[in-house]
């Protein structure tokens, strides 16, 4: 354990995997006000308990949460993936200039890459998501050779 | 590897996981199960293969299936957090009654959320999956500062 | 860190995260490369962008990118569940044998349950997925055992 706390590898992983946590419940409070916002509730009870003045639970989500869903779905299918292989890179002793590079480059891209979601922005929000990927290859590769 | 052993905070993570694992599995389970019931199938192979008496493969998916894969999803996007975020933790040092309480706070908490999400009790559910997120903040904050 | 690095049941893990990572995003080049094929496009902007020629951003994703999708999102329901339970696993003594049974059984199992989705193989597809969580379970269950 103390090797580990030592290790400035761990350290920037540690820390990137808060932010990308942080950054992971922020949208979830995101879809959350798009919900509120556009009262659009797809469980009844939901609608029961938080959609003030008898709104009624719709089958279809409305635009806005399906919006932030996307977000949520794409953050679900990519950032678990770097949670596993940056955990391994940095315990199969990557270099703190290799956990430096990879850890930041690709926690900055995929901040961006809900900012430009967000704003509809593209296809600065495909770059993003191409250089997210590109880190994680670059990990795996590490790896696995 | 010993000294993970000996950690008394990593054994409560692990024990965490594992439980979390098994509950994540129960509702993958639960929403086949919903699908086999309302025999709603979206695969043409699977409404083939499990639909007995010549269902069809619908473009929806049935209510129950949906209600089903809403937790899936909660989940999906919640839990993985908290296994990069509870291991940078835990390997960061914590002491052992911090693990415990922010390991079983948030384990607890997530098992009666897909309870609550179960039997649509609102707004336990939404209190529930409140409670994780606090102990998600909390362990990141902790890894930050 | 070096015994980790000497650890074979943790270089198992390792080489399995790796190739499932690139699984999971072989899986999210196809949906996008279905999307492409489909010109079916849910962001207004992405249709702007990527699709050519006046295409329009539709309201319901095309059959093809719903079961590329549907792919996506039973890899993002089941894998990280891996990654935890495996590095639990591995982190908590487990034998080489018992690592490498586990670990590339779930590996080969899920890597093949890609390939009966994509080609709408059943019962097949269900096979590999009930062989993927009997991994899954044994795992739990020696880590709470």
């Amino acid at each position: 354990m103390e090797t580990l706390l030592q290790s400035e590898a761990f350290r920037t992983y540690a820390i990137c995997c808060a932010i990308l946590a942080l950054k992971v419940l922020f949208s979830a409070f995101y879809t959350g006000a798009q919900r509120q916002k556009s009262r659009g509730y797809i469980n009844a009870e939901d609608a029961r308990v938080f959609g003030k003045g008898g709104v009624e639970a719709g089958a279809v989500e409305s635009a806005e949460v399906a919006h932030g869903l996307r977000i949520q779905r794409n953050d679900a299918e990519n950032i678990p993936t770097f949670y596993a292989l940056g955990l391994v890179y940095v315990l199969s002793g990557a270099s703190p200039m290799g956990a430096f590079w990879y850890c930041w480059t690709y926690t900055i891209a995929r901040v961006l890459h809900t900012v430009m979601y967000i704003n509809h922005w593209q296809p600065w929000r495909a770059i993003c998501f191409g250089i997210g990927v590109a880190c994680q290859i670059g990990m795996a590769a590490s790896i696995l050779f």
